[in-house]
């Protein structure tokens, strides 16, 4: 995306709201053969960010005690120039960076794993809560959000004044993500419904979902 | 996102599929800061992935010539479990790992630039075209799709088998993402509509774009 399209941020508030209303962080981690960089899951409580995996995960085992990157980007529009050469795009991207602490005592372990649950929609006291087998099959990491910037582009195109009279169109095709209906899983034998903040999900966009639970 | 509820593949088609479908990748590399990841454009070829901005773009710059890491990821679904052990998502992901070339023959370079143009949605050739000025500003890179990968996950939660038979909800609520209606820049004075392409985007979501662009 563009230099000078977007504008750097460092208030805290601009990460915060970002790290809600996203559902997946990208991470990176620097390994032997290069940078590597995997989809996962994540939540936060306004002072860590905790991922988690399996305790075999390559990832999250080479980023134990290492530098790593966190990136939660959300896309809201592309943005049509009257040139290709200020195409861009409306996105809103937290970036955080840190070294990655491996949670290894129980009772914090269960805290990051109900956060990284809740975060997405609040189920976790809705289904069978974990074992102590399942807490010892997973890894956590927590990384400080102190070193943590927002970058929010949005709006119009910025076009070279030369080419605003043109006879080209600039504008902007928004990009909106939403919740479908849930449907049951086809092993389903209980004669159960939906937790009720998963059904509300249902016609929601991931920042609505986020004023919802606030609420 | 779980171990072992995705499915790593190496099929190119796979690869080739997410790439066109995705909007942006998130790209890594390592600094002497540690990792970095930042969300971009990009394009292919079904050969290279292309990257491109500012000639001052700090990631851009640290990447050329050393090893970077390209992911595209798709988001489909969210996967609740009778335990939120087994919670997981939806979703389709390319991983390109390899060394960065920095692209600065003019010819490759407007070849490269259209490409990401394009990728997007076909514009390339309905706006004002690129100056030499334009192109003299504009770093660009290529990363062989050599060493690529995919993992998709989708369908329900797996849940262990005696969990199955336990009062608890289990299912997907599907996320899907779709372009909205085009709107005009402010400062638009062409009397002009946006390009077919732009228009034909509306309601579609970015897989049945890339239906509409291979027809």
């Amino acid at each position: 995306m563009r230099r000078g399209a977007g504008r750097a941020r460092y208030a805290k508030e601009d990460v915060l709201s970002i790290l809600d209303a996203g559902l997946i962080a990208h991470v990176g981690v620097s390994t032997s053969d290069g940078p590597l960089v995997l989809p996962m899951a994540y939540g936060h409580d306004g002072e860590c960010l905790f991922l988690h995996g399996a305790v075999a995960n390559h990832l999250l085992g080479t980023g134990a005690g290492q530098e790593v990157c966190v990136t939660v980007t959300c896309l809201d529009g592309l943005v049509m120039a009257r040139t290709p050469f200020h195409n861009s795009m409306n996105y809103r991207s937290a970036l955080i960076r840190g070294t990655a602490r491996r949670v290894d005592e129980d009772e914090r372990k269960g805290y990051a794993l109900k956060l990284v649950t809740d975060h997405v929609v609040e189920n976790w006291d809705s289904g069978r809560p974990p074992s102590p087998s399942d807490l010892r099959k997973t890894l956590v990491l927590e990384v400080p959000l102190t070193e943590a910037s927002a970058k929010i582009r949005n709006g119009d195109p910025v076009d070279e004044p030369q080419d605003i009279a043109g006879p080209w169109w600039a504008g902007v095709v928004p990009v909106v993500t939403r919740f479908g209906s849930p449907f049951a899983s086809a092993d389903l034998t209980a004669d159960s419904s939906p937790p009720n903040p998963v059904i509300a999900l249902s016609g929601l966009t991931p920042e609505e979902r986020c004023n919802r639970k606030g609420g």
